[in-house]
């Protein structure tokens, strides 16, 4: 880490007293219009975490000057994304109006193409769900095209929905379990069974409405993000989510920004060797993270008569059945899911080696049992881990449930706003 | 990856096309004093890539208004900075200037803590070396207060020389092998023998130069940014960069920032267990890489008799026969290294699957043993690489030489210019 110069010319605070000198963000020529958006920016994400508060207190709280704070907030309740409660605060002269994000009159949507159901979610400006729904769908069994015209219509079924509340609905960002190119293609999603969707452009196709911001994330990646605003550990800066399900992915904040990588493919862990003679995976690989404790291998293990009725396309209830196992105590289950972790603990290992995050939390199945793989998979993480105290990298379950990817993907949705550029009159 | 949406907002572009919308960084308020800061950055940086270049280009090409770049100019002439080159363009009507870097009045230093030598460089503002200096040094064998104390005075001779010159020394980044803290201070470093060393504290009281600016950092990290700097893949935004040497350690740039983790522990990858069975290594654990691939395992694999007259401290003249055998075609070396590579090439592909880079660059002596080791890494890391094509990871030899990390440090001595602060007068 770079210590502090002992002296020096005068050095810009962070907020958190940490001196921030990075030579490696490009800066940007900034002109009078940046600076309002960055301002903007600036009061919306303080009323965000701070509502209620006044003029005054954003002012005193950020270092922007009263005369900036007013009008931006005169533009922001114009606009219908701050508003004004009618509380005062108790103080000497005259009373301060409080301010707070105007949820009303917009929402964000965010999605989730599953294996064995499509998810929609919206938000308000605040974060706040306003509808989660889940709609069984065996993506597998149907087309791309069949796929993207089902969820164009919960989707429209949604804004429609919102629309006579009153909300206009500023984007969509949707989640799929596989690789996402810089374009919203997904090259390979295997559990899905696809290769080459050009999933974005085929949504808003099915779509048609222009103003409607439609994007492809990873889930892993819309799930960190569900994370990192809502979750157990939000705002942290290092923060890794591990999906559960088929497939094992890694969704990684470092320095407070997604990490995506040159091609947007960051995040596989999945796929790693870490046990060499270990089970094969449909990888074609031997003992990666999928294949020791992926959903369908979790179940093979524990559960290995489940296929004896013929292949198992739903993995949900066998799930239902471990965890109904696990409480019950039975000792081949507890044992066989201290295995699980520990291999859980190794994968978690190299990642708390390689990025040192303040976190990894997992989703899913793994966040399902958690109870049973989380002591033996902390275990194994402290014992691999280089440096002392693992870093100080906590390993816990999401709190978020099996939707996280969607509310992120919600979340991701309100980014435009949320970076202070103003939404369409 | 986000994809462009369809309508909505103006979005910022980032230079290179690429919509970047970070709902992630913490906005930071904006005044008009951090707007001149942030210009002067895009001017120096501007100047930095592209001179010589005129303040019409400036103004056209970072799209700041020819008033502000011509006040900044002049500014940044002042206080020698940027200087006029006399030279002027071909082109109708009045000649316009041409602006370089001024490297005169400024230096700044890096320097190498390693189990063998001291090094010692000094860049100029353009990031020219002015001077290198490797001293040898059996650190473990040494207190780290005798470290202190001859790095130290090998600083003053620098110092005393670039002074001479009529050069201001701006600061001292300097690169240790293992484990470094916000403080400065050195948890643990494995090839020096240090364990708890407060050494930017202790090299600060040793130099008692008020207006050096004192910082630490890893081998890894100033490793990469001087790759990052001044490599063959100088301005790629994800990079990584794998020291040689006794331990191998990771310096990723992800995002065009360096990844540091939440406690600055991020890199490990020296330690995560590759090879279940595979030859025991210093830290407890079998078959990690180091154990695999670090400077004394390849020594040990290749020259079993190398410690036949006694430990083998100084590994260089080892390396070197190895070298001359492999140049030679002895087949047992070249068989080695090939199933070294192969290791080599599994370890590169934990990072591409996680990191996505656009590059992998290996230093110290995997550089020197690149052409036996590499071919064979390049179809491990291709096999065990999820994204197709390997996600586009290319896997090659560092050219900046064993002093890397040195011209790193220097790189990062200047950070504080760079990001538009004016040294003091």
């Amino acid at each position: 880490m770079v210590a502090h110069p002992s002296s020096g010319p005068r050095t810009v605070g962070a907020g958190n007293g940490q001196i921030v000198i990075s030579i490696h963000t490009e800066p940007q020529p900034t002109d009078l219009g940046d600076v309002r958006v960055t301002n903007r920016a600036v009061v919306l994400r303080h009323v965000r975490l701070h509502a209620p508060c006044s003029r005054a207190d954003i002012a005193a709280r950020t270092g922007l000057n009263k005369a900036t704070v007013s009008s931006l907030v005169t533009e922001l309740i114009d606009r219908r994304l701050l508003r004004e409660t009618g509380l005062t605060e108790n103080r000497v002269g005259r009373p301060a109006t409080m301010l707070v994000l105007d949820g009303e009159p917009y929402a964000a949507l965010g999605a989730q193409i599953a294996a064995d159901e499509l998810v929609l979610a919206a938000v308000d400006l605040g974060g706040n769900r306003l509808l989660t729904w889940r709609r069984a769908f065996a993506t597998p069994a149907c087309s791309p095209a069949d796929t993207v015209a089902a969820l164009a219509a919960l989707t429209r079924r949604a804004t429609a929905r919102l629309t006579a509340q009153g909300r206009a609905v500023l984007g969509l960002t949707v989640a799929v379990p596989g690789l996402v190119d810089a374009t919203g293609s997904v090259p390979v999603a295997t559990e899905l069974g696809w290769r080459d969707v050009t999933l974005a452009a085929d949504l808003r196709a099915a779509l048609r409405e222009p103003d409607l911001a439609v994007a492809v994330d990873t889930d892993a990646n819309l799930a960190v993000l569900a994370e990192h605003r809502h979750g157990g550990y939000a705002g942290t800066t290092d923060l890794v989510h591990l999906t559960g399900g088929a497939s094992v992915g890694a969704g990684v904040v470092a320095g407070g920004r997604l990490l995506r990588g040159s091609r947007g493919f960051a995040g596989g862990i999945g796929h790693v060797g870490l046990v060499e003679s270990g089970p094969a995976c449909g990888c074609g690989r031997r003992g990666c993270l999928t294949a020791l404790a992926g959903l369908p291998a979790v179940v093979g293990r524990l559960l290995p008569d489940a296929d004896a009725d013929g292949p198992v396309t739903d993995y949900l209830p066998e799930l239902d059945r471990i965890q109904a196992l696990a409480r019950q105590g039975d000792p081949a289950v507890h044992a066989a899911l201290t295995e699980i972790g520990r291999d859980l603990g190794h994968a978690v290992a190299v990642l708390a080696n390689l990025l040192n995050p303040e976190a990894v939390v997992v989703g899913g199945h793994l966040a399902v049992l958690s109870p049973w793989l989380l002591p033996a998979a902390r275990s194994e993480l402290a014992a691999r881990t280089h440096a002392p105290g693992a870093g100080g990298c906590r390993l816990d379950a999401s709190t978020l449930g099996p939707t996280a990817a969607a509310l992120g993907g919600a979340t991701a949705a309100l980014a435009g706003i949320e970076s202070g550029r103003l939404p369409a009159h």
